[in-house]
């Protein structure tokens, strides 16, 4: 192994990069010691070179276009720009073919594109890293490679997205609604103005594809994706989940099933004595499901700058040991394409929420609906409308098929008793 | 990197010893797959060669003396013996001697000698691995070398014992004492006949030195750990603990101190809204604090054929594609001593539950006593006693100095009106 400096070059001076930045400086010596050589960066480029960041890059060379980092001579770039397509993507292609290891937290580049990037890494006898793409400071890429990679795996779950998280969490503290708890997320800068990556779930939908690829060793694939948000969820949902014994979190959640492997992300009903039911705030969770060891839950924080720099420096010194990991733990072509199974093959307990007029037999023709479509009732809730509100029936079911579901909430949402749009949130015993 | 078959000789066909050979057996494609190459058994020893183990070792050569495998043409010893001293460390010093890599489930002698042994696998630039030795199927080593190895550690903390874990988990959720619920422990085959290493913390204290001097950079030094086990603790502490907003748990926990690096394993009172408060039963936890990374939690089953096997066998993997990693993060010579902290520094809150005369001035003496200590009480409960018991009073006081605590307990023993030692357990905010 060489104990020469690992040439570095960074692209991308947001949180992450100067968070980056400033591991490397002040623990040089430490980080030398455990990856056996000096780390050093040679170049940055940020879209402004004139902003105070609060870091010192004044002897390090400055490129304005990221994609000429490319044409230095550095071991290693370490993408933090974002976005699956663009800069990023020309950048990282470009240092793969060029023989240079690529560290990226850039989660919508590996789910778009992780499998052709993967090859290109592979091509050229280099490293493609990412542990950073995914929740955060926890460690789970480098956890699915080595530590557990001697399982076959049935499924892997997280909260992995922190802002969905905190919003949730608030709204079942505080017992206030959506729309309420987003606002105050914004103003606070903990949520982006545009909100709908991590409220529509397509930010927990990337990451799901990545862990997805590893766990399951095929090509990342997002179009056969499931995907819903929390907009949905109300106040109200909140309470009667605890009154019932679940807490409500937005899950990704990936599962080997007879049919291929399902790939959903959606607001779930977990039961409050799951410990992933416990991860508030912006923390995230993943919970990996091995054929030998079992359940292991790995919970930390899942973005900002000291956990997400952490996984990023904590890559780097991988590069520098001279690592050479798989990117997806197989090789690029034993990664298979991943054989989906639609969301109307899940099997699942649900919980539903009817706003109905307060007459008789409204229970009756829910309750001959779900006897039609075969779902067994498990609990039910009815309650005293307040004055002028609907009233509410609120149900769980025992476990039944997405296709049967669907059909009976189609054939509710006729019923002229019904006045709103049924709620409808799977329940996940994980 | 080669991809010639990893020759393996496993040593001891105990339950981990059945487990690893089983996984190797039912998953060779995948694991060769995830490692490059063909792992290959080509030589086991145990005691007993007839005795029926529900594996398949009669196409593998059979060795009488496990010490001789190291005299085999084989890339890799697995030591599943277990013991410090004796047969397993003649086996492991030997083999690494002779440069042959050796994974080891065997935390007594790591905890003992893993400084030593470090030297010697590096004289030999071979691997020495040990992930199953800590927290069974959790991959705590793994994620200290690589997933957060940029960070610099605070403190390191878990619950490390299983059999412990669920005899304080079982007291607590029924309301039992320690020796009725032992008793069933063992007549379940959950704890061992002599429970001394479980019960009385000298299994957490090895697991700690070796999780320590992964995080500090230090050599694993078991000499200077305060260690305390979980026989004091009696179903009342369980109840006063839960009424106070607390659970029990038996934690082990490393942590840098302006005196030094304090080592201890002693039961601590726990917030109830503490992760870690929730980890039950047999399952095991461990939390790291890294200064970018903050808090980051892995739960998993700490013990049993498949979660120990999981780690042997990616342990195996990592030395299949020739990662090798330094045995405790940094090169042996750069491990520096521990320096130790003694107990006496420690500045924590406390539980105290004293057993006392139902007469007046009883609480003005504790209370003198404390205040002459310095030592500020948060919280009290003054039960009156049961017909014949005595009445008892409990106290949780703010953060004081353990020597302050050590003389006030001291003083408090000898009042006349303290019927029974006092029982003091440490709180820890985690």
């Amino acid at each position: 192994m060489t104990n020469a400096p690992l040439r570095i070059a960074i692209a991308g001076l947001g949180t992450v990069g100067c968070g980056t930045v400033k591991m490397m400086q002040q623990d040089a010596t430490l980080l030398q010691q455990r990856c056996g050589r000096p780390l050093e960066i040679v170049a940055v480029s940020a879209r402004s070179k004139n902003k105070d960041r609060g870091i010192n890059v004044e002897n390090i060379q400055w490129i304005d276009d990221a994609a000429a980092l490319a044409d230095l001579e550095v071991d290693l770039i370490v993408e933090l720009i974002g976005g699956s397509e663009g800069i990023a993507k020309t950048l990282v292609e470009k240092a793969l073919r060029k023989g240079i290891s690529v560290v990226t937290a850039n989660k919508a580049l590996i789910a778009h594109h992780g499998f052709a990037l993967a090859k290109l890494a592979e091509a050229s006898n280099v490293d493609l890293r990412f542990d950073a793409a995914v929740a955060g400071g926890i460690p789970i890429i480098d956890v699915m490679q080595h530590g557990v990679a001697a399982n076959r795996f049935e499924r892997i779950a997280g909260i992995l997205n922190g802002t969905g998280n905190y919003i949730l969490t608030t709204m079942q503290k505080q017992g206030r609604d959506f729309d309420d708890v987003l606002k105050e997320a914004q103003a606070l800068g903990y949520a982006e103005a545009d909100p709908s990556f991590d409220v529509d779930g397509i930010d927990t939908a990337h990451k799901l594809a990545i862990l997805a690829a590893l766990a399951f060793g095929t090509q990342p694939n997002l179009t056969a994706m499931s995907i819903e948000g929390i907009r949905s969820i109300s106040a109200q949902d909140m309470t009667y989940a605890a009154e019932l014994g679940f807490t409500i979190k937005l899950l990704g959640i990936a599962e080997r099933t007879p049919k291929g492997v399902l790939q959903r992300v959606h607001p779930c009903l977990v039961p409050h004595k799951a410990p992933i039911a416990r991860v508030d705030g912006a923390f995230n969770a993943v919970q990996i499901e091995g054929h030998a060891v079992g359940r292991v839950l790995l919970e930390g924080q899942g973005a900002g700058e000291g956990p997400t720099a952490s996984s990023v420096v904590s890559d780097i010194l991988q590069v520098a040991r001279g690592s050479q990991t798989e990117a997806f733990t197989l090789p690029a072509g034993a990664l298979v394409p991943l054989e989906t199974a639609p969301l109307s093959t899940l099997i699942s307990r649900y919980y539903l929420r009817l706003s109905v007029l307060d007459e008789t037999g409204v229970l009756a023709d829910i309750a001959s609906i779900c006897a039609r479509e075969d779902i067994s009732v498990e609990s039910l809730i009815q309650r005293e409308p307040a004055e002028g509100d609907p009233a509410h029936i609120v149900m769980t079911t025992h476990e039944t098929s997405e296709a049967a579901m669907q059909k009976a909430l189609a054939s509710i949402a006729t019923l002229a008793t019904v006045i709103k749009p049924p709620q409808m949130i799977r329940i996940q015993e994980i």
